[in-house]
């Protein structure tokens, strides 16, 4: 495995093996590398050449009073979980290298980064479709992976894509649990035991708001209430549950078509996401 | 030539060219030729092996209150011109095929965007930034030729490519101008006879200013006023007259390092702009 820190460097290495004809697949990530990264890595290593990772802590999607500096990092540990999935290369890249002194470039996708969790995290989707743009532009994958786990990052990439004409294919898989249900997230590791037990809550009340669409209820308050109500009972702060149309992101009344219910909550200090895409 | 309206079939159709090796050259306009473009497509001929003009009145960098509808078109004349410079292929997509339905994706280029032009244009150097993305993304030019006489869209081009770690090569090429020293521009068809007389101050001005700084003079504010006072004279309205570093816009006091004078007029109803860089 080869690991670059410079944007140059990987540029040209991998526009020569693009030459010569290889695929490249890419899972951007910000490192501490979990199963879901790894489920993403194993996919793009089946379906192309060369598989690439980034590991970059974007300090432009965080906001000023979020966790960037104590993010967890362990590049020695992600370099073996990595390749243990297939990867080939790493992109590590530091932080001016990536934003230079004098940067001065944004993109924004309209609508779909104001809504969810871009209304808590103002700024947080133009900091992801930004560096997004940047690596793409450094990689030029045929295919990039994401994670289903951030709905709302998934949709904003593919709007930017399929906007500025880019010609990458964007691939979303599965979000990966624990046996007990919780979606793998890097943040995890922040949770006490405590915490841990009470995050249990995001995935059962999903998998509630299933059962109860699957029974036939179709108005989105009482789903919605439902959702509410397990979660307050734990004692989580709910930063929002939505449910919304899966391709515009808009509020929906009636559970109809494919529909995204998606949940933001605080468990102590640490914010965990969780989401569920359901067809009717 | 070869013209094509559709993304995807230019894109296939130059992707096989860079396969088999062809390098790129591209010049972006908005049409309606003159000798400004020209001496670009000549440049983009001369120092590549296919050379691409797209023709593209681009909706998003006009304001509400602008010229869009009656910005002079003429597709037979722009083809006739572009061949006789040297292109090879016109890319002329219509509104929908460059901002389908659901479009929401801009690219802002901070600090650069607001000041000259974008201060009175609010908006036009995002709808610049995109649309040239856009088409960067689409035909991948190796090369991409602006005019000087649009100081300030070159700079945010090259700003952003550099931060978004595009990989296209931006050079910026000498004002082409009349016999009589009036920057060629699309909208001088707007003129009317005595209008066209009273719009040779712009440049005449920019004239004045430098035989003034050749002679030692160094202070900002007397340059500033000799171009305002003569503009004044001939009746025509000023937008801006800027003394900027060419590098960041900013103004300067002092006349040194490489500089740029900007100025933005009405004659009549028609907007006019004109610049020169010096270096002291």
């Amino acid at each position: 495995m080869i690991i670059f820190n410079k944007i140059d460097e990987i540029k040209l290495y991998l526009r020569k093996q693009q030459n010569a004809g290889q695929t490249i697949g890419f899972v951007p990530t910000m490192g501490y590398l979990h199963e879901g990264h790894q489920s993403l890595i194993r996919k793009a290593a089946e379906e192309n050449d060369i598989t690439v990772v980034s590991i970059f802590v974007n300090p432009t999607q965080f906001g000023p009073s979020e966790d960037l500096a104590k993010y967890p990092r362990d590049l020695k540990r992600d370099e073996i979980k990595a390749k243990e999935a297939g990867a080939h290369i790493i992109f590590h890249p530091d932080d001016k290298e990536m934003y230079p002194e004098g940067y001065k470039t944004y993109i924004e996708v309209e609508e779909l980064s104001d809504v969810l969790c871009g209304a808590s995290r103002k700024g947080h989707f133009k900091g992801v479709a930004t560096v997004v743009a940047k690596l793409f532009n450094i990689v030029h994958p045929d295919k990039a992976y994401f994670g289903q786990k951030d709905a709302q990052q998934a949709l904003v990439i593919k709007q930017m894509v399929k906007d500025l004409n880019m010609d990458t294919e964007i691939v979303v898989c599965p979000i990966i649990r624990e046996e007990d249900g919780l979606a793998k997230s890097s943040r995890n590791v922040y949770l006490s035991e405590d915490e841990r037990k009470r995050s249990l809550v995001l995935s059962k009340s999903l998998r509630r708001a299933q059962e109860l669409i699957e029974q036939g209820i179709t108005d989105a308050k009482i789903i919605r209430s439902e959702i509410v109500g397990m979660i307050e009972k734990e004692n989580v702060i709910i930063d929002y549950v939505e449910i919304v149309s899966a391709d515009t992101l808009k509020q929906v009344d009636k559970i109809e078509g494919k529909i995204l219910i998606a949940l933001a909550v605080k468990v102590g200090n640490t914010r965990l996401i969780d989401n569920i895409i359901l067809e009717r």
